[in-house]
């Protein structure tokens, strides 16, 4: 193994110790101490190889590398925050690769500096996993124009904390602000096809279709040991029965060419009392598909099956926010140049489609993106046991730095075309 | 209305103000602020009257009055202690109503002192609820034997606060003993069997029988944005099957002449994030009857649906702690007391089943014990609308007054047969 694999994982081990979990994992959620302490260590290890750190007004954390004075700028990234119990990998795997990937295009620009005509900033993005505060992605959304700024910032942890105060408390909060021309974004797969086809590379042509619902069901607060079923209104038997349809609804709808999986993550009961029938519960519903017409059926059927479960629970569900969005292809140049870049390395590789929202989800939609996957070990993610082998890992380095190397000398956007965020097509609702 | 109605109501008011919601009812769960502070406005309030206050070593509170020094002691009480957004009534009214009953002897007994064989003790249980410290009827359970005192006193709320250091830090904790020889609880219905009978009072001939059990759900950890459904073992849905599994047995197994109700009150999900298929759910699921026959039917059909279920979702399901009491009677004799103390005052009253577990439901395991009703508006309770009118709550004061009197005059056990703890006849397993 040659000294800059050796210097990326002995950075990836040691950044992996921040905010560590006794199960091998990392607990860093948004902008807890923890995230505060691996957005200073990021900051250190690249001012220490001539970087510049700025922070934006939601905390996104930009470390430049100027290469050519007033060139536009290429943005490489993905996230160092974490879930709750969270793996070492998932998104701090691609912000620390976007680290060595640029770093090593200053040294061998050192010598060529004349092929350059783009600069190069590495993004950390805010709050991608929106397990603290919600929803998830909020920084590359803020960034191209999905959420207003003040929401975000306003937005509350389960504490009552707003986002601001703490951006504030950990002191990576700030008014810069940075157009960009493209963004490359490498992470792992947090699923097994690579695994399975035996493959090193994915390159991402395109994401899921996602529909995402917070529903909240009412019903009455009684007493267990004294209010006979004929006069309950039980929100926990309605919300159970929710998530029980949810699953039901993700084999019936699933065809053999179109999955649809249907998930519920989080799921609050009140007052949740051991001897007290449930008055209200707040949960999450999404329904996801690779074709929309799969979609829409199953979603239709989703809606349906909430006017039964009223009646049969005695319940009533409201539907509060919701967050929709289409499958949508990334740029086909993109993945042909770093299919091109992934065979002059030699590494296997093949089209893969994420079924998970990154933060290249949100900056596809506004500029040419490129998003690039290695393996996840049996697919395990948002878990201590979630793994990527160092081989891949560093392979995956290679390849961001191929393509990058290739982007950054025009091959991919010319460096006129720089836009920053998205004036129309937001596929993103809230209410 | 008389002036000890007057007094009554006046007093019941200003105890309601202690841990008032905006909603109209009670916050004050065992051993917070709110519950050390209805405790010492109790102590004011009955030392005020001649009363001797102490405190055991699971901070039951004991309000002596002693009619005929050195005779046995006869209690009456309820618990001071609420479900979090509970009613004003539940427990509170009966501790109270049982001071003024003594009081009112007192008063009585000033003229004609001899008649009395037995003094009288008011006792507010500690953490009847449950809903903090779990089990319920902590302290009558400790009081009886059936819990250890250290095993109550290291239980922990969510926070990790024990039972000790919560009660130390209310300051009502002792080392106070008192043996008893009978107890009377009166307290509201919270079902409404009365209400639709058209009757003042219920006289509770038996408790319904009761299984209740935790259940630990376990899954594994995984990303809901990248995990498909085949990969998935998703402990929320198996919670949430077992749920539904539990009320579509109370349905299936209820029959004219018994009926069955199954509850799950409590759920909480590990991790809990929107993004995370969770990798653990404890709930807490009961089945109860007035039938041991169809108990038994209904509970061998939850643990097959478990065994469903663990397959169904691809999840194992633990049992933890369990809790069993038999449908069990009250004392006869007791009974039939009650009902000529009603006859002589002229209030319509009939005989009931408790589907809730009350203190008196250990009492009367040990001693001789009469439980007495007054109606729930609705039968609504652990809710903040819960609701007794005063015309019932006084009636049930004098009630109580003429029960208690002829208790302590010993009409219902002798004076010579006190008992305190149960040595045998447990009913409580825990494992």
């Amino acid at each position: 193994m040659n000294q800059s694999n050796t210097s990326f994982l002995a950075d990836f081990r040691s950044m992996s110790s921040i905010g560590a979990t006794a199960g091998g994992g990392v607990d860093r959620q948004a902008a807890t101490v923890a995230d505060g302490q691996t957005r200073n260590w990021f900051r250190g290890l690249v001012e220490g190889q001539g970087f510049t750190v700025r922070y934006d007004q939601i905390g996104n954390q930009y470390s430049m590398l100027e290469l050519v004075p007033g060139a536009p700028w290429i943005a490489v990234g993905s996230h160092l925050d974490s879930q709750p119990l969270g793996g070492r990998f998932d998104g701090a795997y691609g912000v620390l690769a976007g680290a060595h990937a640029a770093q090593r295009i200053q040294d061998s620009f050192a010598v060529a500096k004349d092929s350059a005509v783009f600069n190069i900033v590495v993004i950390n993005w805010f709050n991608e996993e929106g397990c603290r505060f919600k929803p998830s992605m909020m920084g590359s959304s803020v960034y191209t124009g999905k959420i207003p700024a003040s929401q975000a910032l306003d937005t509350t942890d389960p504490d009552g904390v707003t986002v601001r105060e703490a951006l504030e408390g950990i002191g990576t909060i700030g008014d810069f602000e940075l157009p960009v021309s493209a963004y490359i974004e490498i992470h792992i797969e947090q699923g097994r096809s690579l695994e399975d086809r035996g493959l090193g590379i994915g390159l991402v042509e395109s994401t899921w279709g996602a529909n995402k619902y917070e529903f909240i069901v009412h019903g009455d607060q009684a007493h267990t040991g004294a209010t006979i079923i004929a006069d309950r209104q039980d929100a926990l038997l309605g919300a159970s029965a929710l998530v029980v349809a949810a699953r039901e609804i993700a084999l019936e709808y699933s065809t053999d060419e179109h999955m649809v999986i249907t998930s519920c993550g989080e799921f609050n009961v009140f007052p949740n009392s051991p001897v007290v029938v449930a008055s209200r519960v707040n949960l999450l519903v999404d329904v996801r598909s690779t074709d929309p017409d799969v979609l829409a059926a199953a979603d239709a059927a989703l809606h349906t099956r909430v006017s039964q479960i009223e009646k049969m629970a005695n319940v009533r569900i409201e539907r509060g926010a919701e967050h929709v969005w289409d499958a949508k292809s990334y740029d086909l140049a993109g993945l042909k140049l770093a299919a091109e870049a992934a065979d002059s390395l030699g590494l296997s590789h093949g089209v893969v489609r994420t079924l998970a929202g990154h933060d290249s989800t949100n900056m596809k939609d506004v500029v040419p993106t490129i998003m690039l996957f290695v393996p996840s070990v049996e697919g395990i993610s948002h878990n201590e046991r979630e793994l990527t082998h160092d081989a891949d890992m560093v392979a995956g380095v290679d390849l961001l730095t191929e393509v990058l190397t290739r982007v950054v000398r025009g091959e991919f956007v010319s460096d006129s075309a720089t836009t920053n965020r998205a004036s129309t097509d937001s596929v993103s609702v809230s209410r």
